[in-house]
C-alpha cells in the first residue's frame, strides 16, 4: 500500500475494536479484523455486525474478519504489507497476544494501542509490556486514548483523542490514518503520562460509580472526581511524569466521560458496588472487562510499597477487595477533620 | 454572640441563599435572611418554604425571615452584634446591594460571597466591586466555592466547597461555621483564582449545554469541557492566577457539576440555545439568572483586547451575542488542520 492508503490489521473484535475498524474502512483503508473468539467472529463474518460488543451499528461490508492474523502478517502477496497494528485487546490478555505477534513481526511497523490499564503481577504499563514481549523487533508504540466511547464514535458523534508516542512522526501517521470529520486526533509525545492516566481514570470511574450506587446526587460525585484527580497528580509525581497530560484529552477528558458516562463499565462495576454487591457477582455477570477493578490491585501495591497520599484509590481497593463498607470511600474527603484544600 | 455560635445575616433569598440559611440555622446559628421580592420573602415568612427557588424543601422554623437588613445590623440590642454577612444575590445586582449594605458596616465583619461572575461593564471580579463600595470599610472577605447544587446540599447529600480569602483566619471562620457531617469546607488563599474559576466555567456550562442541545454525546461534551479548561488556565495565566486552585473544587469541581449536572442552569441555557432558541427569549422565561450569559460579555472584552488565545469561549460568545451557528463551537475543536495538543 501506498500513499495515505494504509493496511491495518486489527486484534481484538471488542466494541472499541470494532468501532476503529468501521472507523478505519471509511477513512479509506484495508481493514483485517482479527477477534479470538470464534463464534463472536463469525457472527460478524456473515450479519456484518456485532451485536454482543456493538449493538445497532452496521459494520462496513469491505471489513475483513479474518481467521489467522499470521498470515496476514506474513503472506504479503495475498494481504499487502501490513503499515499498522492496531491493538484492542484487555490489558491482562495482552502478553498472550504479543507473545503470538512476535512470530510475525519482520520488518518496521507501527503498533497502535487502544487498552488501558496496568498489569498486576508486575505493576507494568502498556508500552513496558509490550517493550518486554518484542525487544529486538523493529517497532514504532502509538497509544490512541480520550473520551471516546464506542457507542458515540460508532454513531459518528464527534469526537477527540490523543494519539501519543514517543516517535512524534508515527503519532503523526496514527493521527492522519484515524481523523476524520467526526474523529479528531491531536497528537502527544508523553507516553509515560497518557498511560498513567488512562489506567488511573479506569479506578476513579469505579470510585464516582460508587457514589452513584449510593444514591448521591452530582456534588459528591464531583467533590470526588476533583479529590480523586489531585490523588493522580501525586502518583504522576512519583512517576516523573507531565502533569499537563493529565489536564489533556488522555486525562481530564478521559476522567469526565468515563465518571459520569451512562456508557462506562468501569463506572457500572462501581454503581453495583454502591448498591452493595461483591465483585465476584459483579464481574461474573458482566460480558466485557473491567479493567478498572484489576488495575487498582496493582496501584494498590504501588500505592503502599512507596507510601504515596492517595485516600480515595486505597479506600477504593480495600472496599472491592478487603471487605470494607462502600461508605468508607466518602469518608476520605468528607472527615471531620477542617483542612485546607491542598495541604495533604 | 459568643463561641462557635454565630449571628448570620444572608441577603438574597434565591436557591443557594435559602439552602445555606437552612444549613446554618441546623449547625447551630442564629440567621437571618432577607429576600429582595417581598411576594417571595411573605411566602418564605408564612410558610417556611421556598417554593419558587427550593422546591420540596422545608426551611427551618428557627430561621427569621426579615423586612429590613439595615436595621439587623444596627439595632444589636434587639438582633445581636452580626458576626458574618453573606451575600448570595446575582453578581450583575451586587453594586445595588454594597451600596445600601455600606451604611451599616460600623465594625469588622466577615463578608462571605457566593456568586460568581464577572462585572459586564467594568469586567471585574466580586472581590474588586466589593473593594470599591466598601472602601474605608472594615471587613474581611471570604469567597464560598465549589460543586454544591443547592438542591442537593438541600437534602443533605455529601457535598465539599472551598472556603477561600486573602485572610486565612476568615478563611477558617468560615470554614468552622459551615462545616457539618454531609458539607466539608476546605479552606485556601487564592482568592483571584477562585474567582476566575468560578466565573469561567458558567461560560463553558452554557458551551456544554449547547453540544447537549445538539444531541451529541458525552464524548464531545467531553472533549469541549477539556479544551475550555485548558483556554481558563490561559485565562489564568494572563491574571497571574494559581493553575493549582484551578485543579480544585473551586474550578474543576464545579467545572464537572456545572457542565454535566441537570440543575445547572447555565448549562440548561446552552441546551436551549443548541436547540435553535434566542437567548433573548431563553433569559425572558426563566425564572432565575443565568451569570454564565452575562460574564461571557465581559470575558470576550477581555479576550479581545489583550489577544488572548481562547477559541471555545470566543465562539461562545460570537453565537449567543452575534447570531453565529451553534456548530460553530465544535469547530473550534473539531477543525481539519492536525495538530498536537498543546501546540494552540
Amino acid at each position: 500500500m501506498s500513499g495515505n492508503k494504509k493496511n491495518i490489521l486489527v486484534i481484538g473484535g471488542g466494541s472499541w475494536g470494532s468501532c476503529l475498524s468501521k472507523l478505519l474502512v471509511e477513512n479509506g483503508h484495508n481493514v483485517y479484523l482479527w477477534e479470538y473468539n470464534e463464534e463472536v467472529r463469525d457472527v460478524m463474518k456473515t450479519t456484518k455486525t456485532n451485536p454482543n460488543f456493538l449493538k445497532g451499528i452496521k459494520l462496513p461490508d469491505e471489513l475483513n474478519i479474518i481467521d489467522d492474523y499470521g498470515k496476514v502478517l506474513t503472506d504479503e502477496k495475498k494481504y499487502g504489507k501490513i503499515d499498522i497494528v492496531l491493538l484492542a485487546t484487555p490489558t491482562q490478555f495482552l502478553r498472550g497476544v504479543l507473545k503470538r505477534l512476535k512470530n510475525f513481526l519482520n520488518y518496521n511497523i507501527i503498533l497502535v494501542n487502544v487498552a488501558k490499564g496496568l498489569e498486576i503481577s508486575t505493576k507494568k504499563r502498556i508500552s513496558e509490556i509490550v517493550d518486554e514481549e518484542l525487544e529486538n523487533k523493529n517497532y514504532n508504540y502509538v497509544l490512541l486514548a480520550g473520551p471516546t466511547h464506542a457507542e458515540e464514535v460508532a454513531q459518528r458523534l464527534p469526537s477527540a483523542i490523543l494519539s501519543v508516542s514517543k516517535d512524534e512522526n508515527s503519532a503523526k501517521i496514527v493521527q492522519k490514518t484515524f481523523s476524520n470529520s467526526y474523529f479528531r486526533v491531536y497528537t502527544g509525545t508523553d507516553l509515560m503520562g497518557a498511560e498513567l492516566a488512562g489506567a488511573l481514570k479506569n479506578c476513579l470511574a469505579i470510585a464516582a460509580g460508587i457514589a452513584d450506587g449510593l444514591g448521591y446526587g452530582d456534588n459528591t460525585k464531583a467533590a470526588l472526581i476533583t479529590r480523586g484527580i489531585n490523588e493522580m497528580f501525586e502518583i504522576a509525581k512519583y512517576y516523573n511524569a507531565n502533569q499537563k497530560t493529565f489536564m489533556g484529552l488522555s486525562g481530564l477528558g478521559d476522567i469526565i466521560v468515563t465518571c459520569t458516562s451512562r456508557h462506562s463499565r468501569n463506572r457500572y462495576v462501581g454503581e453495583k458496588l454502591g448498591k452493595g454487591e461483591k465483585i465476584e457477582d459483579i464481574i461474573k455477570n458482566m460480558q466485557m472487562v473491567s479493567e478498572g477493578a484489576e488495575t487498582i490491585k496493582a496501584l494498590y501495591k504501588i500505592i503502599k510499597e512507596n507510601n504515596l497520599n492517595a485516600p480515595i484509590f486505597t479506600a477504593l481497593y480495600e472496599v472491592i477487595y478487603k471487605g470494607k463498607p462502600v461508605t468508607d470511600l466518602e469518608k476520605t474527603f468528607m472527615s471531620r477533620d477542617l483542612k485546607s484544600e491542598f495541604s495533604n
